[in-house]
Order: C-alpha cells, then sequence, then structure tokens
C-alpha cells in the first residue's frame, strides 16, 4: 500500500457527496479555488508550494482493483458509485500560481473546474499537498531571509510528520532557498543536493574521539566534516588541530566541523580560534541542533564564525504554526457563481483571477482580486496548467522555481522581509467582484436559503 | 516511488556512517535506544505508538534495484557500501514497550541491538515513524480525557503533514481512544471504523439548502448526518424540522446535524431547543470546527447539548507541540556501554529496563530506570518483540491495544490526567544505573576523550 498515490486517501463523506452528486445527476463543471484565509502568526506573506504533486495526483488518480474490492465489501456504498469510481480519471481544467508563487490571504493559488464529483472527490488530497508545502516554504523561507546568504541545510527528516513529510519538506525548503537536505530519497526523487557530517555513535562506537575523527576522515577524504560536540566541544577542536597536521601527510585537507548543541555561538568563537590558532582557517564550522529562523538570525546578527547552517524540526513542522488555515471551496456550479456564508469563513464566490501590480522599483504595490472575466491593472497570477486532465507543460526544473523565488525575495517591499510582523499587504477586492457577491447573496436570499 | 517504504527514506550520514563502518570492520553488536528528553509543555505523560510501523519497516528493508543504480552513479558511494546494501536485511532484535504504554522522558520505549551499521542505518525511518505516532497518540489522549466518555472522530487529513501522516494520525488517535476516523485509507488498512457527513459544496451545489437536505437524507437514509451551517444555522435547523415530517412519511429518520462555525455552544443550545420543539430530541448535534482539548473542556464543562465531535488539525498535527524531543543514541558497542555528554544531550549509557511500580490501588506509584541486568521490584516495561529479524508475534490487533490504553487511564493518578501542568510523575534512576555511568566517564576521561 502506497498512501501517496492511493485514491482512498480521502475524507469519506467525499464518496459519499460523489455517490449523491450521481444519483442526482449533478455533474455540471464545478469551480473549486483553494486559498488561505488568513496569515499565521508571524508570517508576512506565504509561499505557494505543492503544485507539482497535485498535479501527478490528477493525472493519475484512479481506484485500484484492490480498493475497489474493499469499497464493493464495506457495503457503505451502492454499485453506482463503484462503478463509476471503476472508471474515473480526472479531466478536469486547473490553473494555478506558479511554485513559488508569494502569495496572500484569500487569494486563490488553484482552481480545479471538473465534474462536480470529480471537483469533490480531489478535495482532501489537494488540501493535504498545498496545505503541507506551502506552509514549509512559508516556514524555511524566513530562514533564508535572515541567514545573509550563508548556506541552509535541511536536516528534519527524523521528526518530519512520516515518510512523505520527510521527502516533501525537503522540496519545499529547497524551493524556498535551502541549499539542499539530508533525505537520501529527496536527491533521488527530485535531483536536491545531498549534505550530511557524521553521527554521535560513530564517535561513542570508536573508544577514542581522536581515533574516530582519523577513521572518519580518511573514509571521506573528499567531505570530512568532524563531530566535535560528543563529549567536550573545545577539547575536540584541539584534536582536530593536531589530527589536521598528521592528514595533511597524507594529503587528506578537511572540510569542516560541526556544533549540535550547547551555545553555539561561544562555542563558534571558541573553536574557530582553536583552528585559527592550529593553521586551520579554511576550516568551516556547521552548526545544527535545534535552530530556527531567530536563533539564526541571533548567530548572524552576533557574527558568530559559522559557515553554514542545518535547520531541522522547526522548520519540517512549521513549528510556530503548523498548519495554515485554508480551503478548497465550491465558487460556482453550472455556471452559477455560489459562496459560502458560514460565520467567520464567507468566501468570495465565482472564478477569479489575481493581479499583482509593482512599484517603479519593482517592488510588490497591491493585489486585486476580482472576477476571471474582469480585467485590472498588473500581471495575472493564475495560469492554465492543466486542460482536459492532462498537463499543459512539462513540470520546471527546481532550480527555476528557486530562481524564481529569488527574484520574488528581490520585490519584496523591505517591511514584509523580516522575522517582526508587518502591517498587512494590500490586497483589494475589486468592484466587479463585491457587485458579484451581492448578486449571489440577493439570488440566496430570494431562494430563501438564509 | 513510495516513500514509506524506500530504503532511501534515510539522512545522507547514514550511509556515510554505514560505509566508515564496514571500510573499518565495526560489525559487532550495537545497541541503539529510542527516548523521550523532556516532556512537550503541557504534557504530563506520553503514549507510545507506532511499533506497529517499526517492525514492519525493519523486517521488509530492502534496496531496489533502482535505489542501488541511483545510488551507484550519484559517486558518494564506494563499490563495497553498495553490495553491501544489495543485500542487506535487518538480523537484529527488538525490545520495546507495548503501543500504548504510557511512558516519561528518559524511559527507552524501544531498543535494537544489530550488527552496528544496519541498526545506525533504520535511525531515521525509526525516529520518524516513534516521533509521528507517539506524539499524536499522546495530545489526542488529551481530548479523549476531557470529552467525558463522548464519541471523538479523527478530522485531520487534509492539513496533516501529507499522505502518510493522515493515515497514521488516524491509527494513533483510535489507537489513543479515538471513534474512529474520515480517513477512508484507515479503514482499509487498519480496519479503523470511518464517520462522514456532508460537506458545504452539497448544500451550495443546490441552489435551495432545504433540496439540499432532502436529497441527502433520501440517498443516505441510514447515515443522515445534515451540514447545517452554510448560511445561517438556525434558520437550517428549522429547515430540518420541517423536513423531518416529510421524511417520516418516507420511512427516513434523521440521525443529526453538523455545527462548523461560529460559538458552537450557542448554536448547539439554540439547534436543540429547536429540534426537541419539533419532535427531533433523538436527533443528534455533532460538532466540529478547529476543535482542541480546550474548546472540548470547555464546550463539556458548559453542558453544551453536543452528542460527539470532531478534532482535526490541531491533534494531527499537535498544533501545540509538533515533535518530541527524541533521540535514538548508541548506548552500547561491542559489549562496552558508552554515552553522549554533550551539554543539555547526555544520556544513560548501556542496555536498560523500566520497572513500573503500582499504588494499593492500582494506580501508577513510579518508575524505575535500571540496567538490563539488574532486577528492580515492579513491572518490567520494555518486551522482546523481534529476533534475529523475524516477529516474535503477531501484531496485536488495535482493539487490544486501545483496551490497554484504556486500562492505563484508569490507572493514571489524578493529577496527572488533566489538561493542566502536574507535578513531574516520579521516574527513578537506580543505583546500578548511576554506577555504570561513572564507571563509563571514568572510561572515557581514561582514554582521554574528554
Amino acid at each position: 500500500m502506497n498512501p501517496s498515490t492511493s485514491a482512498l486517501l480521502t475524507d469519506l463523506y467525499e464518496l459519499t457527496m460523489a455517490q449523491a452528486y450521481l444519483e442526482q445527476q449533478m455533474n455540471q463543471p464545478a469551480v473549486f479555488e483553494f486559498f488561505v484565509r488568513r496569515l499565521p502568526p508571524h508570517r508576512n506573506f506565504l509561499v505557494a508550494a505543492g503544485l507539482e504533486q497535485v498535479l501527478d495526483y490528477l493525472s493519475t488518480l484512479h481506484f485500484s482493483q484492490e480498493e475497489l474490492a474493499w469499497l464493493d465489501q464495506s457495503e457503505q456504498f451502492r454499485p453506482p458509485l463503484i462503478e463509476y469510481l471503476r472508471t474515473l480519471r480526472f479531466t478536469g481544467d486547473v490553473e494555478a500560481m506558479p511554485e513559488g508563487t508569494i502569495f496572500f490571504p484569500h487569494e486563490p493559488i488553484l482552481r480545479i473546474i471538473a465534474p462536480l464529483p470529480q471537483a469533490q472527490l480531489v478535495e482532501s488530497r489537494v488540501m493535504n499537498l498545498l496545505n503541507f508545502q506551502s506552509m514549509v516554504a512559508s516556514k524555511a523561507i524566513r530562514s533564508v531571509l535572515v541567514a545573509g546568504g550563508k548556506p541552509l541545510i535541511d536536516f528534519g527528516l527524523r521528526r518530519a510528520h512520516g515518510a512523505e513529510a520527510g521527502l516533501l519538506a525537503a522540496r519545499a525548503s529547497y524551493l524556498a532557498g535551502f541549499a539542499g537536505t539530508a533525505t537520501v530519497l529527496a536527491g533521488m526523487a527530485y535531483g536536491i543536493p545531498l549534505y550530511g557530517t557524521m553521527a554521535h555513535s560513530f564517535v561513542q562506537a570508536h573508544q577514542d574521539e581522536g581515533l574516530a575523527f582519523e577513521h572518519f576522515a580518511t573514509i571521506q577524504p573528499d567531505n570530512a566534516i568532524l563531530l566535535i560536540d560528543t563529549y567536550n566541544t573545545e577539547a575536540a577542536a584541539d584534536k582536530v588541530v593536531a589530527l589536521a597536521q598528521r592528514l595533511h601527510t597524507k594529503g587528506i585537507t578537511l572540510k569542516g566541523v560541526r556544533l549540535d548543541s550547547g551555545d553555539l555561538a561561544d562555542h563558534a568563537r571558541n573553536v574557530r580560534q582553536i583552528l585559527d590558532g592550529g593553521g586551520l582557517s579554511r576550516v568551516e564550522i556547521f552548526a545544527s541542533g535545534n535552530l530556527d529562523e531567530y536563533r539564526l538570525r541571533d548567530l548572524i546578527q552576533t557574527q558568530a564564525p559559522i559557515d553554514s547552517f542545518a535547520v531541522g524540526t522547526a522548520m519540517t513542522t512549521s513549528s510556530d504554526a503548523p498548519s495554515l488555515d485554508c480551503a478548497y471551496k465550491l465558487q460556482e456550479y453550472a455556471g452559477r457563481p455560489c459562496r459560502k456564508r458560514s460565520e467567520g469563513k464567507a468566501t468570495w464566490p465565482g472564478r477569479k483571477q489575481v493581479f499583482r501590480s509593482y512599484t517603479e522599483s519593482g517592488h510588490l504595490d497591491y493585489d486585486i482580486i476580482t472576477t476571471d472575466d474582469d480585467q485590472q491593472s498588473g500581471h495575472p497570477l493564475l495560469q492554465p496548467v492543466m486542460k482536459a486532465g492532462r498537463r499543459l507543460a512539462a513540470s520546471p526544473p527546481l532550480a527555476d522555481v528557486r530562481r524564481r523565488v529569488v527574484a520574488q525575495l528581490g520585490q519584496l517591499p523591505q517591511s514584509l522581509g523580516t522575522l517582526e510582523t508587518a502591517p498587512t499587504y494590500d490586497v483589494r477586492i475589486s468592484m466587479a467582484l463585491q457587485s458579484l457577491a451581492q448578486a449571489v447573496d440577493r439570488v440566496s436570499t430570494t431562494k430563501g436559503v438564509t
């Protein structure tokens, strides 16, 4: 069983709804949009990610024989649904913001137009994919913002929420500007550069720390980064100096040392001094250990002599905001715009487009959310990516997505590009969209739904 | 590609370490233990979960041809490692606390004894599995503690961190006492009862809310729970009353209504009154919408007339503590106990056992962590579950695990069974273990590692 590809990775009510729609012959085109209702605390903007996996999911969606047999014997559904699912393929259209696009609350980042049962069925997994990667990219970019260009590596697999989270967090953080990951599968799956050092267990399995260093450097002569905090960090740095001379005679040059505990700034200063004093000024210092964007900022601001950083759990889990307040909502059915008016959860109706305007200096100025048929000035952010179930273009290389992110960071108003909460970015609702909402509400009221 | 079963779902350094161990012929038995360093904020105890998936992983671990080919062409490793991985199977022993066991910081919940390269290689995924499910079970049980026996349903898939997180959160919360889940795949994979209602989109896709209710009830006559908050909750409840009489003539009895927004207690009282006034006192009220254990406790304490609850994002992501401060550490190699002494991250050395003592009334009294060869009074919590790579027994049915959890909740000291932070539970370190740590430190010092 592969949860990442199973069509049964969905909520029960999606199947119940599909059955009801089919029996009511409600299979006209439905328009669903995915958006975030509000920014998580401490976020000034979000980064769209996960579209690639959504398109993979939609273009390969099918129910296996085993899944159909299980549904059948579960006795929760009637034969017409099972027959419908047997041949189900996604035949809809998708428009979306490209991955790596900076976005704001209420802006749809993805729209699905498909026969109602199809568009409904995919809800759970589409949300699951977009929520997670957008959340991680939006968290990771905060570390990128404060790292001053120093390389950041994803070390988060062990405390990511399961297998797919580990894999996709590597992807989302790389997309947002990390230099690479320790997760090997992300190297194979996405070509993301892999980084790693050594484990405490390697040191412990040797009876002598210095011997462990020597063995490791001899076996990894091209990439020897020695972990020096197992017992006493500064004492270990002294051993590194002594070892470096012996290694030099073998033609081996140490690449770096890694700190993983204690006061990283203090240790980094002490270790830098020891290394420099021993003629090892080119040996780099790599730091890890419960880092997040705030600790990273402190280390950078106090000019701790650290050359690169691993960021793990805090980034992979988006620890201060481990979900987005996101929704995937029906905005139009059979040509009729509609909206939900639940308290605190009302949506803007109809198919929408987002236009982004820039200042003369090229910075983001404001966005306008409007109806899809309304032309506004600015750059339209939603683009067609799938027609009738087929992708319109091959997926862009992740390197391109990274460049898009870097370019946008350069366009970010200075107030948004910090860890502090900034004044809200200007997102306007067009007159056309406001009028549509009023018209929809009038019709609803006439029909008696309130 | 299935991230849940890929042997490449590991950190790069695990492969680097394995290569180094092999080239140093360091393949003696190694003992690693998994434990949590400290309780997350607001937790008084933890619930062990994920062992089943760890044993699955260990007993099926292998590198595919495709993975080996990729490793080979990556040019990061030498041929002897690739050859070793080609035939690698896990041949070690595992001892563990049964799933559902309540545990505390520093207590190992799993021990792996295997040739060093094997025991090292599995680190990342073992941690990834135990961290996630134990974290979710330990969060979910907090809702169980305050729900007063009312059914709780997992609705968290859409904001779980990827596919496996959605699936395994359903499992971990069911294990901890939830009644079921909306995640269909968890029904197929683990036999967990499935629950679901209807979507806002179903209401919106109809031009008339009352008609949507009627269609849904007619199509789901045995399980009609109507979602009544799309436009105006109380107005929708009036429609439900009117509808119930028409349905009655068709022999259909409504099962319930669902609230999903606004002040749930207020709406529940209003809706209960409307339903009761309409002769629908047996129609249940089901509530969802950003619930966590605190909101749940408030609703229960104020006696809001709600019969069952869905808990989603807060539980699935363990929103207030989305990771455990857990570790998987080498405690013995080739018969020699060892430990890490990094600042704030020191471990207790050697193979350990945990003995649990109970009061005369059958409540948890204190635990003693000691060396594996030391006999203490109380019940030993770590039990053998795998020998030479083979499971010693079939996995217990989840129903048994649930019963174990319920039994332990009855044994929990009252102070621990609340949402407030309680005085720390008494976990003692035996004299034998303290002596071993001192002996290990003496040897290390002699050998010059500090």
